[in-house]
């Protein structure tokens, strides 16, 4: 028998992409109906969403709501799943910062219509178009994300009691983003600082608050809120720490972006940042000359691997990964949520954290 | 004594900017105990909201309110003040997208930030990180609206009420600012397409939903609503067509743009299109050559102005003003709505197309 993914326990991962497909198919319905020429919007939108992506967010706050002892229904699935709008508006906003050509193994969003308008052969620059197209979508899936939530059919007094945390996880989101922006630019050498970045982009955005939004939904205690974060923020740092080992390891046919993407684009994350603390003067050498090089090839790629390797920062960051996640898990044990939650919660850290894409 | 103007009845003016003042004072400090790297997000978006706009949105909602027989609270100023925050962002992200240096008299947000980077010899592009930052900055406004709302202090009744209408909403501001980027690329001579524009950019989202959010708020019937709707399509169109006059004849120390900032844009407004439509060989020369030069100086300006007032598309789009604008008003007249809420919004109908910036 094949094991389950702990994604997909109660059938999860199939029911977060049938409510996104029917949200997303009355939103193109209602796009339709102002103009045609909206089509291309709901299309991309439509591919973004349903074609790739862990449902990861909406996992944890599913969890979250079972684990404070909610029921198993379809309005939580669907307000849970409007999460993946949310971070779809993260992915598209942050490919047209970073210039990412591709997201999830597809041309980012901002490259979709720079390929329309050429197509088209419509006037003036195309790059410029697909970038102020993806701006847009990106703000429309923020959006969504807020009518999704509300049209999920939970009752109302749940929705409003749960807006406060709602509207706190968006906006650490974007404070994690302009914090991780002005790390690449002050050139992060602050393992620190990465850290920090790394709570609030993620730790707390991607586990704690989707944790919190569906416990909060479900009624939960304050001390069952408290055991979500004493394991939601170890893990959330795991989670990204990951994230930045991928970035610089990860298996493009995996991770859905080209080899080394992270290093071409210069990103400063805790690895790079614990790599370049540890480096001797030859290895840091190497890191000012190909870290952030676009046109590094796969030789550069492959050189400065070595030398994060060679800094001993790989093993210290899986290290951490590894510690941070036995701290969530640690947490479970004397929790006061559900059993079931509990055992699901586990498997999700590992999956949160072993996964190589 | 001094007339007051509409947008000050009721110290309306006054009362939105402490709002706003106030929201963002908590929203600076709970951004400062994130991070204090975080000040100059938080400086930004103050002063970008706290020093200027003309705060007509608000007004609508407000008046929406009272008509269908709200009382005058603290409460509904401050949710009507949210729709500042929300135009903010739809400004933040448009100056990127348009690549405008200025707004309100002032650098746009993506300058403000480009010339952060530079004074503080940051690594990389300036430029681009301004364009960053600046994305985030219109999505951290697009989030605090909604905070801004949940914070107000209305009853939850009467905001799961509005949810709806405060979603379609957004959704049709963001769906006209994507049908406005295509006119562009399309070079946009069709009047009829560039009125469709006009309706979801600024008909529905600036007037006529701002109206009903207000009203439903405070329970409004459906005739009310509908009363709403008649006077606030027909005056949406007024004001955008004002604004198409502006950008292309209005003085840069009212608009808070460079003059004829459109036309170095080749922004494809009513006005242009029915310039185009009506123009000579010559004239229609004259248009293609100028029309869109980023480096257009003011003897081009002038050039344009001239050949638009030529081809009587100015007279054309000012009579379509008056029309749009004697429409509203006549909507006033039997509405089902009180009877100070009904003064206030005819002179607000001529105060949104006779203003001159």
């Amino acid at each position: 028998m094949v094991p389950t993914s702990p994604l997909d326990v109660a059938d999860l991962g199939d029911r977060v992409h049938k409510s996104l497909e029917a949200f997303l198919g009355r939103q193109a319905a209602t796009l339709d109906a102002i103009a045609e020429d909206l089509g291309p919007v709901a299309d991309a939108l439509t591919g973004f969403l349903l074609d790739g992506g862990k449902r990861l967010r909406p996992a944890f706050c599913y969890w979250g709501w079972r684990g404070a002892g909610g029921a198993d229904t379809d309005e939580i699935v669907t307000a849970a799943s409007c999460l993946e709008l949310l971070h779809a508006c993260a992915l598209i906003h942050d490919d047209v910062m970073d210039g990412s050509d591709t997201r999830r193994g597809k041309p980012a969003v901002h490259r979709r219509f720079a390929m329309l308008h050429r197509g088209e052969e419509w006037l003036g620059d195309a790059e410029s178009f697909g970038r102020s197209a993806a701006i847009l979508l990106g703000d429309l899936c923020l959006i969504w994300a807020d009518q999704m939530f509300n049209e999920s059919g939970l009752p109302g007094d749940a929705r409003l009691r749960a807006a406060p945390t709602y509207d706190a996880m968006r906006g650490e989101l974007m404070a994690g983003q302009y914090l991780d922006l002005l790390e690449q630019v002050l050139g992060g050498r602050d393992v620190d600082r990465a850290l920090r970045v790394a709570r609030y982009k993620s730790a707390k955005y991607t586990i704690e608050r989707p944790l919190h939004l569906g416990g909060i939904l479900a009624g939960a205690t304050p001390q069952a809120l408290d055991a979500y974060t004493a394991y939601g923020l170890p893990l959330g740092e795991a989670f990204q720490l990951r994230d930045d080992v991928l970035g610089v390891f990860g298996d493009p046919a995996q991770t859905g972006k080209p080899a080394g993407d992270d290093l071409r684009e210069g990103k400063r994350t805790v690895l790079i940042a614990t790599a370049v603390t540890r480096a001797s003067a030859g290895q840091a050498a190497v890191v000012r000359r190909l870290l952030g090089d676009p046109g590094l090839d796969d030789a550069g790629v492959q050189r400065l691997r070595e030398v994060i390797a060679e800094t001993g920062a790989l093993d210290h960051v899986e290290r951490l990964v590894e510690e941070r996640t036995a701290e969530a898990t640690a947490a479970l044990a004397g929790a006061p949520i559900e059993d079931d939650a509990r055992g699901v919660l586990a498997a999700l850290a590992q999956a949160a954290t072993r996964r190589r894409g």
